[in-house]
């Protein structure tokens, strides 16, 4: 696809409240419980976000495909607000603190662990139902600062994934990290019953992925569908500029805690609608008007 | 250059007020008379700009270039507030409305014309000195609605503007509008005294230049040599978003009714300082503060 | 257009056996008497090139606008080999050698000059009438060695002449030198008789031009309206890489004296045909068999 | 690193003569045993190649990891020739034929494996010890025609493998599949002995990699570190055209039966220094010549 530097869609914002990995230990407003979860989704929604994109956590902070969390979780938000809930089939990783004791009295050894193929396909049993799920178009090894671990995302499980996704009629949104993934989910529609237009988040800057480069972001939507709709994911420092650039080029709008800890250099986020309050200030700014909840129900395909 | 997308230098915003061309039968609000135009450079500096681009206008609001009007304006401005005054050296065009009438009673023959080399050069001469002067890289036909003119901008011209112009004591942006442009500069720098590092303006979407698109903007700055400056300046439509992004990617900012007539679709700008402070908004938000006069001087290593 | 790697469409091969400018001082094999010019055209159409790009010169070997050597050219190719003709609308350059002598006895002042837009448009008299003209999509300053000049082709003059040459039965091929021409081009369709698909030469390298790089080529084709056929045209060293480059991307072929005048580095081409006969073998590897005359003129829509 | 359309280097032809995964049932020209394959190594080198890139198989034709048969054939290659040997660590994969019957009588359950990385640590102890070894730069799932499995290639095992051949004193060579991966590499470079400049062949075409698109060439060699050597190994097709443009640009040449099966379309290839002569015919006419074993040992900084 070109960019549409001229597009004055309404735009999709996505709040990605929780995240995969980091917990309170690097921002203390992280929301963890699903009572904070719900509150920051309100907030979000009341913000002018139309989608929560959610990570759950066990109670000592750490990530979890536990289905009785995300029933939770889902559940509170749904009664707080309309905001459409969207799981990220990756889960996400935990860490493991190492204990191990160096010579110099440092700990040492800690790593992380992700869930397995059938702990992910198992939520798509989280009642009440969300409305939305993301797949992850390739396999790569994730690499964090508390250690690295494969993530698996074959054909098959995501063929399995999708199939069973649209019977529950839940929507799909697609996370791509390099030009292969890109491929790849044109094979899967090939053998799964994942329809066109297909959904995208371009997820730049996670180590085993594409940099987070104005020419990757140009690069990987170059290679997308015509008809398609995307955005960029892109963590820490460079989220604000790839997001604000993404929307300009016609794509739609991801922040939140799990994207970026800092809302400026030197200064932590305080809570998600402070993230999503700036994006609506700039897509304000440059003639993009927030999509409502509905909107995007019907921009996505999403039942209603 | 690679884009920065991480750049924290202070935004220099240069307020294009009044335009190589359109007249206030295009938007009544574009000053016209160097009064007009010292208010509008006064409040474009309240609002943030450090620099005002300026084409000066006879009495019928045509483009002209007259030494007494320029005189005039720069005298004007500089007395109102500290601005920094840049040149266009291509003086911009003027409209001879066709007078000839079809035998459906509509009138016809509208042409343009456009300054003499000679009258370029003898912008020189404008008192008070002007801190900059702009030169184009490159001549090509420039197309618009009213009729078409070559854009003369030979080497030799270049050279000897260039060389006068240091000795004033003068600042140079350089406007370039393709990619051919550039290797113009680069021997410019062997046969002149031009010196880096070089000050760009990539001026994209004017017909006879380069196209609007984010493809030809990423492509001219990929062009450009290690340790310039540079900013977009795109006419129209493709204004506001292309500015944004190239403030994302460590460029500088241009603003101003020459280069947009509206504020959004629909909407006609009401004053030069709107957009400079639209733009204010936008590189606040992006971590970006605007660059003062003094800092702007240090920055573009023009004479305080 | 996007590149296509497995073209397997024939390719068709240009010689360009004289040139612009370059006389018998640069390489003493360029043709210059039509008698020259129609034994070499025959060889390279024995050597497998379909047509034949034309430039002409006086007895002194500068390039001239004169229909007398034009006709006599045209003339006696056509009656050794059925090549197709081909009249480059920009005609060239004429070197006036400096007569001035410096201090230290060298001599200077050497200039170039170009033919006027009438003695352009008195091309469309030449007779017998050839098969094609180039055109040349904007106006830049052409800089050589030996001096530069404006190289004017305003859009008025493009119509005009494209309007003629369709009602000789001519066909045409546009010559771009920068991103804004294909927009010139595109501009042109609307306003002239220039029908689609268009067919493109992409010259790179001149001075005032896009420069020879990869980043260009792929940057122009981008732009091209699906549908166009291409080739590039380089000249100097960047030549023989470019071409076989845009063979494999499934571009057509130019070569000759025009665009090289070495046959590798430091060794000078002994004739036309030389170069036309390693472009065939290499379009032979690489899957591509070179066109006749009958199938160019089918491929491009020419007479037969 | 930007395309070097000069280049004069010498070529580095690499021979990658039997290739990961089709056996004699996909060309009947393809060497399997060690016998075959020392024969085929020295037609290659009599050709003009440099280096041979080694998989082995077992008696069945299929993949193994089995260091008898790579000793057996690395002892019986260097016996023939003096070519440079260099292990893909991979290993490649293995087809288990579908033994299943479906009600039509048509065998399914086809499917693939790939060796542990045990197995492929085991690599390292291959006798005679062969100059150079790959590696590879990121974990996919590596999908074929026969089915998909997960290629694993951890950081963690990469540091290992990279510290223990330099130990033996062989060389390196990185095989990268999309953007991601050379990121992953200059992190390799922090935590292990990796030296630069590096060596990277760049692969297009796997399914789970980047496309074989002109783009994704040029976007990967975008990205390599300055100073670093590099080819391209595109499987099937797109082979003969993206190994010639990046010749063109300045890359070495891959070339072999483990690459194409096909010579040109419809004609299989008789045997791997067929390829080979024709590489070196193209690098000929295209002005670079092929590197000696002794070139290629000082150009990749092997022991000679």
């Amino acid at each position: 696809m070109k960019p549409n530097l001229l597009s004055d869609k309404k735009v999709i914002i996505t709040a990605a409240i929780t995240g995969g990995i980091q917990g309170k230990w690097a921002n203390p407003c992280i929301p963890i419980s699903p009572e904070e979860q719900a509150q920051d989704a309100l907030e979000c929604y009341n913000a002018g976000a139309a989608i929560c994109h959610l990570h759950v956590r066990r109670e000592d902070g750490q990530n979890t495909p536990d289905l009785k969390v995300y029933n939770k979780a889902v559940s509170l938000i749904k009664e707080k607000s309309p905001i459409i809930t969207q799981i990220g089939n990756g889960v996400g990783a935990w860490v493991e603190w190492g204990t191990k004791v160096s010579s110099k009295g440092k700990k040492y050894g800690t790593s992380i662990r992700m869930a397995t193929l059938e702990e992910r396909l198992n939520l798509l049993n989280i009642e009440p139902v969300p409305e939305m799920y993301t797949i992850n178009a390739g396999t790569f090894e994730f690499r964090t600062r508390y250690g690295s671990h494969l993530f698996d995302n074959p054909m098959d499980f995501n063929r399995k994934f999708v199939n069973r996704c649209y019977k529950r009629g839940c929507g799909i949104e697609i996370e791509v990290y390099d030009s292969g993934h890109i491929i790849n989910i044109l094979d899967l529609v090939d053998v799964s019953s994942l329809k066109t237009p297909l959904h995208f988040s371009l997820v730049l800057g996670i180590n085993g992925g594409a940099p987070a480069t104005l020419n990757n972001l140009t690069h990987l939507v170059d290679q997308l569908p015509e008809g398609s709709t995307w955005q960029v994911v892109t963590v820490g420092r460079f989220n604000l500029r790839l997001t604000t650039i993404a929307m300009c080029m016609g794509g739609n709008i991801r922040t939140g805690l799990e994207d970026t800890l800092h809302y400026r250099k030197g200064e932590l986020v305080k809570n998600n609608a402070q993230l999503v309050a700036r994006m609506v200030r700039l897509a304000k700014e440059l003639g993009r008007e927030p999509a409502t909840v509905d909107e995007t129900k019907e921009m996505l395909g999403l039942k209603s």
